[in-house]
């Protein structure tokens, strides 16, 4: 029996449609370092229809990708509207990566069109002459200078471009599973993967981020997102903050704590969105310059977990409540979200919020143990986190990555423990966890243990063959300066904090740990030269 | 180009999985007049897989219809989740409904199990002989006695019936756009018509009234759902509840002021949902006998006009705010809610508040004018709602209404004027509006002005054909007891209160104005009343 709802697809030409026309007066502001430029989102809309225009002139048609390298502002806006909108498929480009995979990255999605920042172009001309599919850049914001001449591209002024289209566009309706943007991860092994976001997909993770148990937005909030717009659709804020009329700031180029504590004081945004890092710096910029950013009602923290401390140091010293959560570019990205559940306070509400949080309903989980099969979620059984749902990516853009998904669940890699009423807590990458004797010991619980030790600044763990119980961890420790410590003393230092059969044998002092680009332990390079046999290993039993 | 996301389908199996383990802690309340019966989701949801085993064993396959006829409580919870769960489609039958109306219902339904409360056997138990494709009755919550002796149906003790039944069920993942449940709108004219929602719309639409621009409920809510889970499904608070952890209250049969007080009183719920005319009884039932009732943070109010005195009245003298919201139950029902805008205050947040609201991005809207053009949103033209989006109607169950429809949108049949942001004032049902000379008239207008008149008790518009301007007001007065007053004193009365063109030159004195079984003025009745010539009518100019 059918019903006899109507058969609407969710559609993001209608929500640019709805968003640019009931919450045509939302504000949104991209910061310059000067004066703010301010516009709403009707403006935007019809902006983002003269911008449709244009690319139809240029020959943008189908399912053709428009790649943006650009900040979080206002010209960036106004492609994610219209890009998808008009049929086309939204690329970001991560302005952040190596030069090499931006290449592939850009071949790979057969990028038809480019807009660039123009404070951008010095960093994607010298790429040019290897875009294979590339044949129009599009320069907003400013004049690129002599960067971009002799580029095998025709080369447009953004500005330019649009002044003469019209200002409406007939945003055409697709089908809701057609895409309408991509985002590739920047995985640490192999070539980059895209994961292509259907219109349906960003409908319903629109709908999850104005949801209570998401991230809550409503009309009345102001939101300074900070997260990029080319990293995972800047957590869909966007397009929610469309969807129920949210007013934007976007800080452009203008990441460093000082302009975001500055851009902060002078908007007073009602909430925020940014890695812990972003959030470190923060508040050592309040530390150093004390100012109120109590206008905050909630700052959402995502992207790598937020040391507790720094969630405290928030709300303690800036009366600012940080929203813990977890996702990945893989599921859209939101994933799961740390409400303290009604009615806990103090440090009942705590130990809830400082977890992962909880799936929403639209985000069915499991957690898969060492021997493959489901662990129970009481709080304490360990198991890789697999994750299902209308907004999870079940498989990459042209590429086989079997191993990434597991009969239709998407294998998150991150490994931790549900609780019977779903809170997650991640305690490591699958990928360095050290299986031992059919057990499994996390690689960051040890090194959290190691490094209270007073002596130590830095400890990595990896896990290295062991005969006996297939892997043991290995303990790189960077002994802090002016101290002096062994293995023996830090094996007995953990000998109360960890079980007796967490406790590493296998230790090995450094000058410093490697890191990746992002500023993480490299723990690919260390276990490298632990194969190459470049590390000096002590054992301590 | 098509996504990489999963092809998950939205599924109420997924959400009663979810609600009941994750949110398996939440409250579900039943009220009973003397110590409630207190149980969790968790447990709803292990009755739910025994109730679904329960209905297999009575021969339920595929897409059948189990009906309900039941008072909002835990049995009827338990059939909200299990039957759609199962994929089978719950028929929820309006227990208000005169005999020859339930009659033809469940035989269009083709109901196969009726569930009745105990309480309501005996208005359920004479109609039986009629119903051609019911075979099973199954009593919730008591003895039926002797009522059901010799009925040709098969008659079961829902405990007795669930009892020995596994109590985890395999919940099957159905197509989202199959039938999950129906629900027949009582028109007013022809036939009752069948809404089937499907699993698609259920889910969306639960997403709505916990996003922030619907109903804004929290997992910390506990919610008193007075609106019967006979009328447009509980107002989707039944599934919202689920998707987010909101404990729930129910009434059960207790639906009269003093015990709703009572239960707000006892229980503490922070939200609750109900017609105007409840809520217009439970204000009396508080100035008789004050009690507080500020636990509630937020009343919804909604299934006709909340008159503003009524808001105001609660939220000033018992700090209770009322929440307007419009819908339908082709709407399923939310269509709009008025939050007032962020930033405005006082008197200009009231006067969103008093309308019907906004429409969220996923319900669009138009207005369709007196010439079949659309009318500009510009808060003053007036035009017949249309609305489109997932979780609206675009036909009945197994019946033509192509009068109902137009080109895919909902005709709501209600008339009104839309704001250039959005909100929604609903002015007058189309079918009652008086087309005159090509403007329209709004009868609800003319009736409130009459009415200001102190010796008027009440006051009903209909139009009536006229030759000049094709339709003209005829207004039918109740002159309120011990005083006096004619039709040219009222018309001088109205001078400064309406257009001049809108000034009614007909008019009828009646002792009494016919009303509808809810209460509302049957125009139906005296408009056949004008057509044979048996209204006395008084002409002034």
């Amino acid at each position: 029996m059918r019903s006899t709802m109507q058969d609407h697809p969710l559609n993001l030409g209608d929500l640019v449609r709805y968003g640019t026309s009931t919450h045509g007066a939302a504000q949104v502001v991209t910061w310059t370092g000067g004066e703010p430029r301010r516009t709403t989102y009707a403006e935007v809309g019809r902006r983002a229809a003269q911008l449709a225009h244009a690319l139809r002139s240029l020959g943008v048609t189908g399912d053709q990708r428009v790649a943006t390298f650009q900040w979080n502002n206002q010209e960036h806006l106004e492609a994610y509207l219209a890009v998808p909108a008009m049929g086309a498929v939204l690329h970001t480009l991560n302005i952040r990566l190596p030069a090499e995979q931006l290449v592939y990255i850009a071949n790979h999605a057969e990028d038809h069109v480019i807009i660039v920042d123009a404070t951008l172009v010095p960093l994607l001309a010298p790429l040019l002459g290897q875009l294979r599919t590339v044949q129009h850049v599009i320069v907003a914001g400013g004049d690129p200078g002599d960067a971009l001449d002799g580029a095998a591209v025709q080369v447009h002024r953004y500005d330019d471009l649009l002044s003469s289209q019209p200002t409406e566009f007939d945003w055409p309706v697709v089908d809701e599973r057609d895409a309408a943007a991509m985002c590739y991860t920047s995985g640490t092994t192999g070539d980059p993967k895209g994961v292509v976001y259907s219109h349906r997909s960003i409908w319903l993770h629109s709908m999850q981020v104005a949801m209570t148990d998401g991230m809550g937005l409503t009309q009345a909030d102001y939101v300074l997102a900070i997260v990029p717009m080319f990293h995972a659709m800047s957590w869909g804020l966007p397009y929610a903050a469309l969807m129920i009329g949210s007013s934007t700031l976007m800080p452009d180029r203008f990441l460093q704590p000082e302009p975001l504590v500055d851009m902060t004081v002078a908007e007073r945004p009602t909430a925020a969105a940014a890695v812990p890092t972003i959030w470190q710096g923060v508040l050592a910029e309040l530390d150093a310059r004390p100012r109120d950013i109590s206008t905050l009602r909630q700052v959402i923290v995502g992207g790598s977990t937020c040391p507790p401390s720094l969630m405290r140091a928030f709300e303690e010293r800036h009366n600012v409540p940080i929203l813990h959560a977890w996702g990945m570019t893989e599921t859209s990205p939101l994933g799961s979200v740390a409400h303290a559940p009604g009615g806990t306070t103090g440090d009942e509400a705590w130990r809830y919020r400082i977890t992962q949080g909880r799936l929403p309903a639209s985000v069915q989980a499991r957690l898969i143990g060492s021997d493959g099969a489901q662990v129970p979620w009481d709080g304490t059984s360990v198991g890789e986190l697999e994750v299902r749902g209308p907004w999870i990516a079940g498989g990459y853009y042209q590429v086989e990555a079997g191993d990434k998904f597991h009969d239709g669940w998407l294998r998150t890699g991150d490994v931790g423990t549900l609780t019977p009423d779903g809170f997650l807590t991640l305690t490591d990458r699958a990928k360095d966890v050290i299986k031992s004797g059919g057990e499994w010991i996390s690689s960051v619980d040890i090194e959290n243990e190691v490094m209270a030790h007073p002596a130590v600044a830095e400890a990595a763990v990896i896990a290295v063959p062991d005969p006996r119980w297939d892997e043991r961890p290995l303990v790189s420790v960077v002994v802090a300066e002016g101290e002096s410590v062994d293995a023996t003393q830090l094996r007995s230092f953990l000998a109360d904090r960890l079980p007796k059969w967490q406790l590493p044998e296998y230790w090995t002092f450094l000058d410093e740990v490697p890191k990746t680009s992002v500023g993480k332990f490299d723990k690919k390079v260390l276990r490298a030269r632990h194969a190459d046999g470049d590390l000096t290993v002590t054992e301590a039993r």
